[in-house]
């Protein structure tokens, strides 16, 4: 196993950091190593908005409710964007692009380059020995993380990353089993996954009854039913929407 | 610069494979590695199906349009799912998870969770050396490819990814200049963002007439012109909402 392998293995979510900030040199290393990800037709559809005023990032900490939005070494949030796309179109006077930019396609494709641009962030800065946290939790409030942060129609934030010095050492938490999420030229059949996810369960609820750290009683099943039994965020949709994306 | 941030950054896409495929266990180790990355609150809203079968490719390769897709040491298709989530809902009699698994935020958390996990994947490839090319032309058909995979309700294929022992050494592409995906603190302004653009695609010329293959008088603006103004795939629209995902 080679050291970039171990590195992505060896990740937990980070919720505490010293408090140290990232150099102006590790942030350009960080943005440099997100944007040589792949990019759907190269169209680059994502903006990074590095947060570093005090104040800002307490109002993004009320929508999250997460401590470490503001303390870390450096905040990144990540947009979906097809607003550059938009200036073309505008500059053009190109009226027909617009079907095209308020697809559901495209909001996918910018979903994608932003999460794929995210993900080589969280590597390199874990290579690093920096720690990382995702934080979909600004998704809580996503027309005020929009009004916060400035953003123009077509452009939608849609998480934000954490990353600094670690200042906890939380155990890698368990991933489904492969036969889970990877099948073979067909998808899997019900009976089979029912099996598979009650077998992962039991390990499940071992793993929690033994962590070392906040343990509690509680299986895959039971949180799933926590999470969608309440609708959550169900402003998203009309919010992507006003910003002209995913409305046709 | 370590070795992980050296993959990273010497990123470019490899259309062309030696035949010679991936062994069980390079497989394991990919989709282990897909597996560690972060997932929203636990839900792991993804599945990879691997592609051996030499017909199915052939098909999964006549909607593509690349030959990529049939010649490759190995792929892999990437969907978005909430399945397992509905099979928790209707195991447990709960309607009322309904209205959560198909809302704009759920199908956010489904795109993102397969994407950072794909992305993981890319990296750990090239991290042993292996080539990558992301496949979003399966999207020319989405129903088809559906079809292809039987796919059950709630499971939306995104992309695939060919992976393999590269046959291809093309120069890496060019990327937007920081100043034009990242900004601090605020989005920023167009008058700023049009100047960027239009000095990026002064650079993107001169690299389209120099490279080693493939040359052309291109820029970033009329290909953005070119995709836009035809506008493609919206099939995938109303196929995401008859697989009851992004549909309140």
């Amino acid at each position: 196993m080679n050291t970039t392998i171990e590195t992505i293995l060896n990740h937990r979510s980070i919720r505490k950091f010293k408090d140290e900030k990232l150099t102006k040199n590790q942030i350009h290393t960080l943005v440099k190593s997100a944007q040589q990800a792949s990019t759907s037709s190269f169209v680059m559809a994502y903006t990074i908005i590095g947060v570093t005023d005090e104040k800002l990032k307490e109002e993004l900490q009320k929508v999250s409710g997460h401590p470490q939005v503001t303390n870390n070494g450096h905040l990144f949030m990540f947009c979906g964007d097809l607003h550059r796309v938009q200036l073309v179109a505008d500059d053009n006077e190109l009226e027909n692009m617009k079907e095209s930019i308020e697809s559901t396609e495209q909001f996918i494709v910018t979903t994608i380059d932003a999460s794929l641009a995210a993900q080589n962030l969280a590597i390199a800065a874990e290579s690093m020995e920096l720690g990382i946290c995702y934080l979909g939790s600004i998704r809580n409030d996503i027309n005020r993380v929009s009004e916060l942060l400035n953003l123009p129609d077509h452009v939608v934030p849609l998480f934000g990353i954490a990353v600094g010095y670690p200042d906890d050492n939380p155990e890698i938490k368990p991933r489904f089993p492969l036969d889970i999420v990877y099948h073979e030229n067909q998808y899997a059949n019900d009976e089979e996954q029912r099996q598979l996810l009650s077998d992962f369960d039991i390990e499940l609820k071992a793993y929690y009854e033994k962590r070392s750290t906040n343990r509690r009683v509680d299986t895959w099943k039971d949180q799933m039913i926590r999470k969608y039994t309440k609708s959550l965020r169900m402003d998203v949709t009309s919010f992507v929407q006003n910003k002209n994306l995913n409305k046709r």
